[in-house]
């Protein structure tokens, strides 16, 4: 009904359940100018708010936009900024209704973005015993990219660009999300800080263990040429992949893996934890096992500096 | 439905309009620590938020936080930020579901607020030639607390406090946003800028002037007490008060006087612009007048230091 131009943005509901999210970066604590071009940080600011609403099995609807500003600050990096938002706004079916110019010592963005579902919220706290674990596409290709641009020492390889862009330019799983709530998924989230840490989160919030076949683990098979020997490690930890992750009964599981095109990984289980407090293998309440079945220490987080 | 502790939160819409604004302030930009307590901060970080959604006639609902936090802040002084921003919360009827906490080099909050009205919203560019123009309370008093804090030289007045709270914990205008929506006002904003300011505003986005009689403007009485030379111009022209700001056909005023304990302020009238761009005593739209009908030059912004 409003848009730009009064005191807020205002927009006919219906009855159905409406989702609000916020999501901030502040230059040199969430990104540097170094490995991130301004059209990139418009584009990655609003792709995770668009990651959060989808990993609830939401549809994007309004944003707002608080962007604070150094005195210094060049008009033409806010116009590639506003570039990046408007092409991820265009791309996955949200509007920017409003927002907020503030000035400031340091760069930052906030975004809020409310989104509606018809479905049942999919909650971190929903996983079940029996449960599998599941994602989509693969994983690590984030964290490749940011190590190929903060690293002097990469040749030139062909596939760079590619994984640069999974880095800058990730691609939230909206339309994915869709599909998976409507299939019966009741808990997922996005895997923007790392696997294995949101799936800590669905672990601690559920209740329950996770077991993950770590050779069932999608990792971004372009990573595996550059890095070989991190690649496992930076699937499990690397974050900003905005991949879903979600857990449901075999039988949805079966359903899915017809109805979405790049397919889904199962990796492994949701089982009652009640058994395994006193093991050592635990990193709160996920264990890991090879093809064999046999536990498999946790990733050496050695890479982890690559991360921001 | 989901407040804190999933991606994002998330509640039941009805048949309804639903707003959402937000609303910045950044340390050393918007506020010092020397005229702003953190319990404060919080607490006008809220409200401005709040006043933006009764300025629609909305009701808030919902709201997340997000604070950008120096690495040597006190937990102490984020508890104080939290507990303005509750007991505003909990004083105007909103809740607080979710929001981010994220390391910058400087301080800054960034609220966005969702709200509901089962009225047509009241827009800025909604005046008519005929309206009479009124504000709710006093107008002033911010920036005489502002005034107050910022100088040396005051001596310590009986109402120095009183001032002092209307700078630092202001009372959006939420309940009598309700009264002037269902009487069918269709025009309104809150005074956040200055009187000024906000009425030109209106007069921009209706393509109307405003004719203002100076002597009716409700200049706060504590303010004429402290700073009676710059009274009438810190009335128009200081920021803050989060009073509304409104036009309606006389019928309404007068049904709205009996209405609101506080009663309104006529304060003049809005006429078509068109025979007025050769004026030299327009600022873009609005013509003051004493009691007497006279011009009356628009005030010195010589105080305008105060403001932030």
């Amino acid at each position: 009904i409003v848009s730009i131009g009064d005191d807020t943005a205002a927009w006919s509901g219906h009855d159905q359940t409406e989702l609000l999210t916020t999501d901030t970066v502040v230059e040199g604590v969430h990104f540097v100018p170094e490995t991130s071009s301004w059209v990139s940080v418009g584009w990655k600011g609003l792709a995770s708010n668009l990651s959060d609403i989808a990993s609830m099995g939401g549809m994007p609807t309004y944003a707002v936009v608080t962007l604070g500003l150094p005195q210094d600050a060049l008009i033409l990096d806010v116009e590639k900024l506003y570039d990046g938002l408007l092409e991820a706004a265009n791309a996955f079916g949200t509007t920017i209704v409003g927002g907020d110019i503030v000035t400031s010592p340091v760069f930052f963005m906030t975004i809020a973005l409310t989104g509606v579902t018809q479905h049942v919220p999919m909650l971190r706290s929903n996983a079940q015993p029996g449960d599998q674990i599941a994602t989509t596409g693969t994983l690590g290709g984030s964290a490749a990219g940011l190590a190929i641009l903060l690293s002097k020492e990469i040749p030139n390889i062909s596939n760079r660009q590619t994984l640069i862009d999974k880095h800058q330019r990730p691609r939230p799983r909206v339309a994915e999300a869709q599909v998976l709530a409507r299939a019966g998924v009741r808990c997922a989230t996005d895997v923007s800080d790392g696997l294995l840490t949101n799936l800590e989160t669905i672990c601690d919030r559920s209740g329950h263990s996770a077991y993950v076949n770590t050779t069932w683990v999608p990792v971004d098979p372009e990573l595996i040429n550059v890095f070989p020997e991190s690649a496992l490690s930076m699937a499990l930890s690397g974050g900003e992949d905005y991949e879903l992750l979600f857990t449901a009964p075999p039988y949805i599981m079966t359903k899915l893996q017809g109805q979405l095109d790049d397919g889904i990984h199962i990796i492994g289980t949701v089982e009652s934890n009640q058994d395994h407090w006193s093991s050592s293998k635990m990193r709160n309440a996920i264990f890991l096992f090879d093809g064999d079945g046999n536990s498999v220490e946790l990733p050496d987080p050695g890479w982890d500096h690559f991360r921001k």
